[in-house]
């Protein structure tokens, strides 16, 4: 069973995909405004199969419209690093004893196919294939991994898109180089555990215009997605709809020798096993130049008086 | 102006407080169901003031009620280390050149007086008192520190709860040793900026069953509240609602000689300038006992069939 979420940023609406490999979707607006923890939460995924079969759902049509993240902005993304064992190799770090666990906020995620924006003069972005883990109960202290795979609502492809200078070079910790809205595509689908045969056997590509830099299996995983569902839980809640970027494999850009980094224009190619393909343009302003992104703040809050 | 939220956990009522410094508050409710990004962003704290003043918002009674978070659950909560001149003595690591930035999880955020919990055995339980910076609008790429104070709704008390083996022995970054849940004590007022005469020259005070453990100022700051918010704009997009740990002063128990953490049954009082007190209990059962938090894994997800 494959989930979606089509429409323009902001507008998406939520689809079910019967498993049959087509792209024949139904709307879920009857069960659901939103792919989002309380659907998840609330069995959404059980319905979803249950409106299918009783013929309740409209059919939609998805061609020629964009595709959003296939769940709506999660409470929290985490993110484990150096999850690979030939990634790890490459950045010349150990291998963790433990997962090693970081934060991306929450408001990076993005469609599977929408352009990734970078900060004006950007030099050090790169690419990082990984396999998603989306959460469907709320769930704290699992005693095990079979009660962290009871939690597991689904997996999808995710590009951890990065900016090495701004996670390495400027002080500290590595949310400053991994939080940027755009920087982390998810998608197209949102496939539940029983449509994949085995989740630690999933194979990982990506490519930048047409060449393949990363191809990688989760089989070569430190941790897997239940052990890493069962370890974060010891020491924070998870929420229905939270996120998990499981690592990466080898092949990022600031592995290579020399490094590689990307240039606006290129053009990223990610899949990962029978999970979607996803394809975004990069998309960097020259140094000074306007920022791609606006918020709100050329209309100040009204002061209060004194 | 003061903010506040009163009732039980995920029941709480918002109100304002005249800032005439009694405890007199008025129901919010026929404005906003809570004080979240969304009221904020749509000028709610100029519209409450304009309520009080028009007469038609009930009075409330405080007294005898839990107070919780002034601000609901963020979508982000992003925290400043080493941001005090003293602290980053005490730590024995460099005065950081540029803000030192990490995350703590969203549902780590509780109300000033609720019980502080840790995982069974926990051994390193350490304390923050902080200024927290609460964000009125989206902002991204702020030009400069007086846009950045555009966006600031307010201010409030905190207690970056830590837990020191998680942060630093566990491998890898710090996420591990900063988000439990009860972790981030906030409030109890949310405080608007012209109700402070001058934000960096706020005094911090944490003591331990009445020992003074901080005892700091804001003017000790490395970096001041509104530089902070134009500094985290480059790199990702606040939003309103967001909250920010702007750093602790010295004297928290890892900087000892030797070190002292916290114990099961410690009371914790800490004060903030004119933002208010929070008094919080602390909750260690002994290792291998049943943890205080539970989560929903106890009914696992119907399975979706093959």
């Amino acid at each position: 069973m494959r989930f979606a979420r089509v429409g323009s940023i902001g507008s998406e609406v939520p689809v079910v995909l019967p498993s049959n490999g087509s792209d024949e979707a139904f709307d879920l607006r009857p069960l659901t405004p939103d792919i989002n923890g309380a659907f998840l939460a609330d069995n959404g995924l059980l319905r979803s199969v249950q409106a299918l079969e009783a013929g309740t759902l409209a059919p939609i049509k998805l061609s020629g419209q964009r595709l959003g993240s296939p769940i709506a902005q999660p409470q929290s993304i985490y993110a484990i690093g150096l999850n690979y064992r030939d990634h790890a190799a490459e950045t010349g770090m150990d291998l963790p004893t433990e997962p090693l666990v970081f934060h991306k906020s929450p408001n990076s995620i993005s469609g599977p196919n929408d352009d990734i924006l970078f900060p004006p003069g950007t030099e050090k972005g790169d690419w990082e294939v990984e396999l998603g883990v989306v959460i469907g109960r709320r769930a704290v202290h699992l005693r095990d991994v079979q009660a962290a795979e009871s939690v597991i609502a689904g997996y999808l492809t995710l590009n951890d898109v990065s900016e090495r200078t701004l996670q390495f070079d400027r002080g500290g910790q590595w949310t400053k180089g991994k939080s940027y809205p755009t920087w982390n595509p998810a998608g197209p689908y949102l496939v539940t555990p029983e449509g994949i045969p085995n989740i630690n056997s999933v194979s990982l590509t990506l490519r930048v215009n047409g060449e393949t830099m990363q191809h990688g299996t989760t089989a070569d995983m430190v941790f897997d997605p239940a052990s890493i569902v069962c370890y974060l839980s010891q020491f924070l809640r998870l929420e229905p709809g939270d996120l998990i970027n499981t690592g990466t494999p080898a092949g990022v850009g600031l592995g290579m020798l020399p490094p590689r980094f990307l240039h606006d224009g290129d053009v990223i190619d990610v899949e990962v096993g029978q999970l979607g393909r996803q394809r975004s343009r990069v998309c960097i302003p020259a140094a000074g130049a306007r920022p791609l992104l606006r918020g709100a703040e050329t209309a100040p809050m009204q002061g209060l008086g004194s």
